[in-house]
């Protein structure tokens, strides 16, 4: 991972759940062989399966000194936390991890690397600190470019954050090249980084230059590729990161959509407060309103025609709270309430979803030997 | 300026004309006292009035030296390439400046604090290197607090970059004073903090945190204010800094938008080619279309209702290209067109606009005074 072979401590602690340990259920899916423990001394003693459904025997630790009895190698900071600061309580076992002589791997808002103590302690010991969000120094600005390509590009959206947008895309991603689809991944976030081992955290980003990196990331991974997969961030109605939302659909110039939702959620989800903030609570009728499928539809599809129409193929659900049975039913209803295909790409395989893909560059490919 | 008086010699090589030369031509329209001179090589000899109809006869010279035999004590980097890199023809004109012991004020995305070289000429000669868009650490996430604030927040957008919407706020803000309401201004760009000595340049925040360093900006600015007139940015239609433009109208969560339109632009500017860029001219169908004005109203209006509800108030108007009889016309026709009240904010004031202002604001005074 990121240049090197490594055995990962992924650090979770108090947080190795489902739906607040992210980066670590990420990675376990995609690339559990390179990972030797978690740490979260809230739950050691389980396995990462008991704890979130993946990862099989992988034990969950209560540090990094078990965690290198396990074979680690390496420490990942495996959260990500609203505004990105390093929790100071995670500070030690960054300092443990140094001091093994391992490198650190973060998602983090605030680098590793720039902290002056944790850069004299790694360049003393010879490790690396990697700060994958960091962002790329050049600045393009979107011009409409990715429109041009040849491969079919599909943006993952969502209601909110947090509902399967990165786990669609690399689901769909799985599904077209299990047909011979050649599909590439553009990761846009820590955790897509790290499964894909490259890739920009576009949230890091200055603002201006959001929509042009995502481009340049488009127009590179089209070369090799028929159909392109970027992994959406936001939603268009969270009033932190729509923004966000909106520079990634401008800049990628998607011809196809894929909505994602987690089934059940009703409302944006407020941001965690920061330990320190000293910004009151929203004071008013609270977050907005996640509405209809069928309305959020529409809503993407507008925005993504202020610049470059694009159509919204097929729906993503994320079910994790219901049984098979409900799931399957949630879906159905996704399907008849849309009108598109729809799955859960985890759960049933994003099968209907890459059929409408298929469809689409089924065509496109017609079309362009039409003219 | 930024924290002490200054006579400016503003850098605008090769760009002192009403439309390129964006921040010289707004620091002449709101702070023509502290400006000593212009340097433009190829306009050397003229006055700023012959150059951009501003600035009286604050003249125009050729280097910093002749700048600095009219009084000019600090340089004042002038122009806002896209990318924001200072030139490197420009780079000789800061060397000159801080050698002869001025401080240097720059809006440009690459810091000239972070540039190694001047910044060990600068620490020699103990000059400051501002840079006003460097980002504030701080990283804040929106979630909507900006509407309970009891100010009304009005907020410009565009048909596109570059149409007026920091000289609507600031005029608006001059014709909301002269009626004796208390209206505050929120700078979001170089050229407003230049002209307000505060504020912060959201297109250079992490795109994360634009929303909520907003949101931050309004609830401040609506301590000690009636109305707050927050500087918009973009537009929902560019593909390069569509973002941005979200990010403000969600972080801001405005209840009144004022729409600012060059009369007789057609279409989204493309971005200019930057020195060295690799990346290929868009290829397609060229830059996205301006819609009809009303369109633009009920897309800023969609857009701001997927978080809180905002409505159109009114119409600012460009109309440089225009001799007045026809800026007149123009102004009616948008009027017409919208339903709304129409105006040139500089060039027949911003009288109608702030009268729709003022109506809502009595408006929400009842409702409190009601509830």
């Amino acid at each position: 991972m990121l240049g090197k072979r490594r055995r990962l401590a992924i650090l979770a602690e108090g947080s190795f759940t489902p739906l607040d340990g992210k980066t670590a259920v990420g990675v376990l899916r995609y690339r559990p062989d390179e990972v030797a423990a978690i740490i979260d001394s809230t739950r050691a003693g389980r396995t990462a399966e008991a704890c979130v459904g993946l990862g099989g025997a992988i034990p969950v630790v209560a540090d990094v000194a078990a965690a290198a009895a396990h074979g680690a190698d390496a420490l990942m900071i495996g959260i990500a936390p609203v505004g990105g600061e390093l929790p100071a309580p995670w500070r030690a076992a960054v300092r443990q991890a140094i001091e093994r002589g391992w490198d650190v791997l973060s998602g983090l808002h605030s680098f590793l690397a720039d902290d002056a103590e944790l850069a004299a302690m790694a360049a003393a010991r010879g490790v690396a600190l990697l700060d994958v969000r960091r962002p790329p120094a050049r600045r393009p600005v979107a011009a409409g470019r990715a429109a041009a390509v040849e491969a079919l590009v599909a943006l993952t959206v969502g209601s909110d954050c947090n509902v399967g947008k990165m786990t669609a895309a690399l689901e769909l991603r799985r599904e077209l090249a299990a047909r011979g689809v050649r599909a590439a991944f553009v990761a846009t976030g820590q955790t897509g980084i790290f499964v894909a081992d490259r890739g920009v955290a576009v949230d890091a980003v200055p603002s201006d230059f959001v929509a042009g990196i995502v481009e340049e990331l488009v127009m590179e991974a089209a070369q090799d590729a028929d159909v392109v997969l970027v992994e959406g961030q936001g939603a268009l109605r969270h009033p932190g990161y729509s923004g966000v939302t909106l520079s990634l659909l401008h800049g990628a110039a998607p011809a196809a959509l894929v909505l994602c939702h987690q089934s059940g959620r009703e409302s944006i989800r407020a941001p965690r407060p920061r330990p320190g903030a000293t910004l009151p609570p929203p004071a008013d009728a609270g977050a907005p309103v996640i509405p209809p499928l069928a309305d959020l539809v529409r809503e993407y599809e507008q925005a993504a025609a202020w610049v470059r129409p694009a159509t919204v193929v097929g729906v993503a659900l994320h079910t994790l709270d219901l049984d098979d049975a409900a799931a399957r039913q949630a879906v159905a209803t996704a399907a008849h309430a849309t009108g598109l295909p729809a799955c859960d790409p985890v759960r049933f395989g994003a099968g209907p979803v890459a059929d409408a893909l298929c469809v689409h560059l089924e065509a496109r490919r017609r079309h362009a030997t039409a003219t």
